[in-house]
């Protein structure tokens, strides 16, 4: 069974953890955020990729859930102390490693995909994994004071401290899908829409010209609620829906979808949330869905493909 | 009084360091060599430079001459063992956020000139740091067997070992000296060749055209010669000086700078070496130039300038 999942961070690397003990790795593809992308110290970082190729490749620190376990802040120490180098975003030793490759074959000449691909072969990756785009797309955030802050920036830089008016993508509108995402979701015998940020992670790949039709033309697609008994498991959703006016709500963010979903699992504690999504023509699931453990996400994940089936 | 002093790497960083003793570090001007530069991992490594500046700065690894004190190999060592990254030339963590900073300035379109001085400026350095060119001139080492190699390559590499046929400067007959550099050696009351490589440090300042002119033209001009009892102090001049048909000694390295030289140091060692330098019509000074410590720096930088004038 082919699976073509779209992916933002941290919450999305649980869940894929589990879905590649459900079904061949092989059979998976990951469409990766790149929204979130942004360049530090001269170096191209992509967050979200490397949250789930660290994550699948066994890399991940283990707790904060980004980054890589084990890691120091020798460069990043330096780069501060010695030269004053901007540091409310923190690229460990190891870390670095992987910006250095990527920055290095892009400014060869190679696309995102390209090196994507030899990096996360470098993880022994056992799926595919791939940017949404090779363009440059970047979430930006406009504070209600008017400001525009690269995503990055409110959330790491400010700690999603301004009150949000607005978030747009920019370069979308002249974005292509990266070679294989739109085969990759045309292809799938269910796509999976991991439990990631709506707005700023599953919202940025849906920016990309061309991916949302290709959903509304898939097959079965199933995605998981982030949101859980009305609150974000992770990250800062409740920050930014009301700015995109949707409830902070499972059921809310599924209507946002309802143009391409066809079924939709929701945590237990929003079983109650089950007839308003069904009354969208989606059909629902409820389980467990707070992935503490792998054993959890391997559950959710066969949960989910049985329930897109 | 301003000096002006023509730099390589570790020989020259150990007489900078008392000449700077000697006399108002704000009076000196160091002229580094840049024919060593290479691209690492994508970020522009300037090795001469940095052993100036970390030697000047108080941040030179102590034994090695080279790198940086204290340093980890984190960076590189997740570099060769995931990605399979070159790891000829090894770069310590604190050192590789020297070549971030570089490589991102200079492709935000700043000058290697610029970033030098920034760099020193970040480094408390009281003296002038300027690279020979803001240009690129590659060291080229071509060996007996037909290779062309850059010159760390062949040096760090290959550890000197193939028989160089010819020593190229590619790049410098296109190259202008930086800015401030011809400045600095017709302001100086002494231009100083420091104990450096004659043939891949001094020879490739001297390939950037107008710089050998300047110093021609320049107050007194003193050298320190890099060979002592006839071998080299550090580095691998005695592979190199055959191939451009000079012998390792003390006077043969001074003739090859006759048209410029008005005096010539010699260590204690080669005092009989003085009479063939006198009748190059240099004059000649013989002195302890063995500089184990930072104090016989300081009286040979003292000794030096005294013999200037």
């Amino acid at each position: 069974m082919k699976v073509a999942a779209l992916a933002g961070g941290v919450g999305a690397a649980r869940f894929l953890r589990g879905l590649v003990r459900a079904v061949d790795p092989a059979d998976v593809t990951v469409v990766g955020n790149t929204g979130d992308d942004l360049r530090l110290h001269g170096l191209h970082v992509s967050p979200d990729l490397d949250t789930v190729m660290y994550t699948l490749g066994g890399g991940i620190h283990p707790t904060q859930g980004w980054g890589r376990a084990d890691d120091t802040l020798t460069v990043a120490g330096e780069l501060r102390d010695r030269y004053g180098a901007p540091d409310w975003f923190t690229l460990g030793d190891r870390d670095l490693a992987t910006h250095l490759v990527r920055s290095e074959r892009l400014a060869a000449g190679a696309s995102l995909s390209q090196v994507t691909a030899e990096l996360a072969r470098a993880w022994g990756l056992g799926c595919g994994l791939l940017p949404m785009t090779d363009d440059p797309v970047t979430t930006t955030i406009t504070t209600v004071d008017g400001r525009q802050l690269h995503f990055q920036e409110w959330w790491v830089g400010e700690r999603a401290g301004p009150d949000v008016a607005a978030v747009t993508f920019a370069g979308a509108a002249a974005a292509q899908p990266a070679p294989g995402v739109l085969d990759a979701i045309a292809d799938a015998d269910v796509v999976v829409v991991c439990p990631s940020n709506p707005v700023v992670s599953i919202g940025t790949i849906l920016s990309v010209p061309g991916i949302r039709a290709a959903l509304r033309d898939a097959g079965p697609v199933v995605g998981v609620s982030p949101i859980v008994g009305g609150r974000v498991v992770r990250g800062m959703a409740d920050r930014l829906l009301p700015a995109v006016g949707v409830a902070v709500d499972a059921a809310a963010v599924a209507k946002g979808y309802a143009d391409f979903l066809d079924a939709w699992v929701l945590d237990t504690a929003d079983a109650q949330r089950a007839d308003e999504v069904a009354a969208l023509g989606v059909r629902t699931g409820v389980t467990a869905s707070v992935m503490d453990t792998v054993a959890v996400a391997e559950s959710l994940a066969r949960f989910t493909l049985d329930l897109a089936r």
